[in-house]
């Protein structure tokens, strides 16, 4: 058993419920994305638009639970640690068992995240932040239907030096949201330092350090919200799927 | 007025029904597939689970024949200089102008042709092939829904040291192909020389070069051909259309 079989296993049986930040490197991470088929067209072709942001991994047969390419052993209903439901556009819970919610017409999109690469930059020597920023910018990603809304971006600080590595090595990881889309002052794409989605507010950047943006997963779910879709399941956030797909032969298109 | 737009013109206008093969360097040429948006989620779907085959570059909204992210004054309709029509599966004829055929729920799938990089290699002193190699192979892309069929390849010869330079080179343009999907020793992978689809057959590889086989815009075509779809509309080969985009600026990813 991989350790990534292990890990869903855990998952499976209930024994691991909480996050997958940090844990069982070297295995692609995914957020995912469960929306009904009516909707899947729009969806899918919003993600074509927004690689960047959206960078598809597996999108599953409708009512087929099984990520045949990613992880043919797994079951999205059941393998991920936390669950977070939707209705009517408002996170209405929490799950780590969605079995009773999936239904014939349900299409589960997995996404690459960026935990995934930050196990190669802790190789580097650019060890994972203390702290991890999620923000909102005024950078508009393209409409497809009714799926549309703002670019969301996770920074990180680091030296200036390893910003210059950082942007090479993340360039090759095509599938986990690839080159920063943003290197230093902030103000310019709209992101609010006091204001971030996830992590402590900040007045400004430490002199010795620079902050670098990637486009961030939780955009394809935001503009799922923004849509106003029925009905949406997603990952809780930090707590992923872990596929079998090994994270640094995805860089390798 | 850039290159681009000029050519677009001179098709637009009647003038310029020949090929494109190593013409208006600099930006990115497309392979073109037409498809009513009932079959547009299945082969959106093939598109996404085998993306070194079908790297997508647009697809336009139902009916609409402006490419408005890759080419926003552009009228996919008349703006190739020559069209392939297929019916039940078969070529029914070549046209230059489509609007008689386009209509509401009409769908343009661009995707991005290795004629894109063949400037780049000969940037880097591999100057183009004299003879182009289009071949089946035995390896299956993945289905989706009615799509599927074989990987088809185009095969370059060259020097060892160029088969490393060109590997470097195109493993970055990956929404022309990347990097190639196999080197040298064509049976593993099914390619009879004998037998190409496109191009002069071989006997044997000369011994001074070594075959590069890259994942060809072909497939997605052959897959719709071979789903047995009703009505399909593609360029005709080697005469495709040209973007706004600069070739160098989408490999970087």
């Amino acid at each position: 058993m991989t350790e990534a079989e292990k890990a869903r296993s855990q998952m499976r049986e209930g024994h691991w419920t909480g996050p997958t930040v940090y844990k069982v490197p070297g295995f692609v991470q995914c957020n995912l994305v469960i929306l009904g088929k009516p909707n899947a067209y729009d969806f899918l072709l919003y993600c074509q638009r927004n690689p960047k942001a959206c960078p598809l991994i597996e999108v599953t047969d409708p009512g087929d639970p099984v990520p045949h390419l990613s992880a043919p052993g797994a079951d999205l209903r059941t393998d991920l640690p936390r669950y977070r439901v939707f209705e009517n556009g408002k996170a209405a819970g929490d799950m780590t068992d969605i079995r009773a919610l999936w239904n014939p017409d349900s299409v589960a999109f997995l996404f690459g995240s960026s935990l995934t690469f930050d196990h190669a930059l802790a190789r580097l020597g650019i060890p994972p932040s203390e702290d991890v920023w999620v923000f909102d910018t005024s950078l508009e990603t393209v409409r497809a239907g009714r799926f549309h809304g703002p670019l969301v971006v996770t920074m990180r600080l680091m030296s200036r030096q390893q910003a210059i590595t950082a942007t090479q090595l993340t360039t090759r990881y095509i599938y986990t949201h690839g080159a920063p889309i943003h290197i230093g002052a902030p103000g310019e794409i709209g992101v609010d330092l006091g204001h971030p989605l996830v992590g402590r507010p900040l007045e400004c950047i430490p002199e010795s350090q620079i902050p670098l943006f990637w486009a961030c997963g939780v955009t394809p779910q935001q503009a799922a919200v923004h849509s106003g879709i029925d009905h949406m399941i997603t990952h809780a956030p930090g707590h992923g799927f872990v596929t079998d797909l090994q994270a640094d032969r995805t860089c390798l298109p």
